[in-house]
């Protein structure tokens, strides 16, 4: 299949990486043409626009971090559209907002092409392993086509419904994530303030209903070992936030935890920590109080 | 050992049962004078008031939810310090601030009893299987004469440093319970607004990094069967947020998920549903925006 890859970042060259791999031909293009070069330079045809992509592709994937970026890439000039024709697939990789979704989609429609919102999950480790969770929405004819993509960047993959389904389902994730870290933060920082073991505590927090899986991955590995190099960015996590909170203030559902993780996480970017770790919740509020989440000297 | 055991309800009935099956001699008492007896009929002796408990055991174990009720079976008229000999240990299992702890501590130093504050997670099946965890506080010798009772009740036992600490251990679990059920709740009632099914989006962000203990116990067995029967009721968490937020704003830690947590709750206490499961977050935003986290009729 002749795959185009649009955007071939953090999470974009390992996913196009697994589909050359996997014997397709690629087509690729990013904002800085070195990386294209490099790609091409094992295997695959440089692009120096969408729509030379997407006048070469049967199944154009965009993969990068804004809604903005994507409507551009997809729908602006010199984008995929101008070059698309009737049985192309679209699959947009980007957490963007359900609007985004369904205003491609449509766009898409006009010239008969087909569209797939798939926001991931799993980080560039999940990436280059092929075993991302992605979050699936368009026709179930649409679903069908990106199949066999799908299953080469993916280890789980669901559809959840029309357009857009995955972005919302994508989004729960994030907005989880966001106060699951913030309250992670006041335990912990709290118990160190009144003089608690923080490796302690997050062994037995583990066994018992605190338990998640932003804990287990951040304790030992973010914040006890003071790495808070970003897996997953304050800013794009407060891209997510936003968009969340104007699906629900659109739909009227109020999200308060939600809303006070993002003014959280909006204080964190201000302080200048927005290409940090999200699980910078921790260093905002060690920072406040005036103690560290680490592991006690003599222990 | 001759064992003191005050307070036979949810909790505390399993845990003495399994301490009188481990070969101890229990001397019980309860609020309601029936639990007592009935206790007694399979072997125990019934007493009349925690003063009479402690002038027969050993150790003393208080086991009741509020901690006023703590101070005045320990330290009140009647309590426990009336009868009190050196050489007694008192072992607190219900969840108080470490103010509360404290002064229990010292009470007893007094008369050379020691105090270990241990609150205990895993809810009434835990408490009947013997495998609570336990979130220990209190001296290294008192620690150490309290193993033996709390290796018969518990499963992961942590001794987090001098009394208050089991306490301020348990909290960081209570905060961190109330804000990943707010979020939850937030996400899954978003979803189901735009038409995902809620089953799907569980078994997708089970696998993701959204994952938590909550989730996995909370989908399958309260929401999506519409069970909100207390498994650890919205007035106990609330009784536990309380405490949090007092031990934050004594020490200088602003806790402002757990504040949020904290107001959600309130909320849901306000609507009359302070009996109901923790996981009544989901009852809250459900009504508010008119949908209910339930699989689809056809799915």
């Amino acid at each position: 299949m002749r795959i185009g890859y649009i955007g071939l970042g953090k999470m974009g060259l390992p996913m196009a990486r697994n589909l050359r791999a996997a014997g397709h031909e690629l087509i690729v293009h990013n904002r800085s043409r070195a990386k294209v070069d490099a790609f091409a330079a094992d295997g695959g045809t440089a692009a120096g626009t969408p729509a030379e992509v997407s006048s070469l592709a049967d199944v154009v994937c965009v993969n990068v971090p804004m809604p903005e970026d994507s409507l551009e890439l997809l729908l602006g000039a010199d984008g995929a559209l101008e070059t698309a024709r009737a049985g192309q697939l679209w699959i947009d990789f980007g957490t963007n907002g359900p609007d985004t979704a369904r205003r491609c989609a449509e766009a898409g429609m006009t010239k008969g092409v087909e569209y797939l919102d798939a926001p991931v999950s799993g980080g560039p480790s999940g990436a280059e392993a092929g075993t991302l969770a992605v979050f699936v929405g368009g026709t179930p004819e649409a679903f069908a086509q990106g199949r066999e993509v799908l299953d080469v960047i993916g280890g789980k993959i669901e559809h959840f419904g029309p357009a857009g389904s995955g972005c919302i389902a994508k989004l729960t994730n994030q907005m989880i994530i966001a106060s699951v870290r913030a309250a992670n933060a006041e335990a912990f920082v709290l118990a160190v303030k009144h003089g608690l073991n923080p490796r302690q505590l997050y062994e037995t927090l583990m066994g018992a209903f605190a338990a998640s899986r932003c804990m287990e991955v951040d304790l030992p590995n973010l914040v006890l070992p003071r790495d808070f190099s970003a897996r997953f960015a304050v800013d794009l996590l407060l891209k997510d936030l936003g968009l969340a909170l104007e699906v629900g203030r659109q739909s009227g559902v109020p999200l308060l935890a939600t809303a006070q993780a993002d003014a959280i996480y909006q204080e964190i970017r201000a302080k200048g920590w927005g290409g940090l770790d999200a699980a910078a919740t921790f260093k905002r509020l060690e920072e406040i109080v005036g103690v560290e989440v680490v592991e006690p000297a003599d222990g």
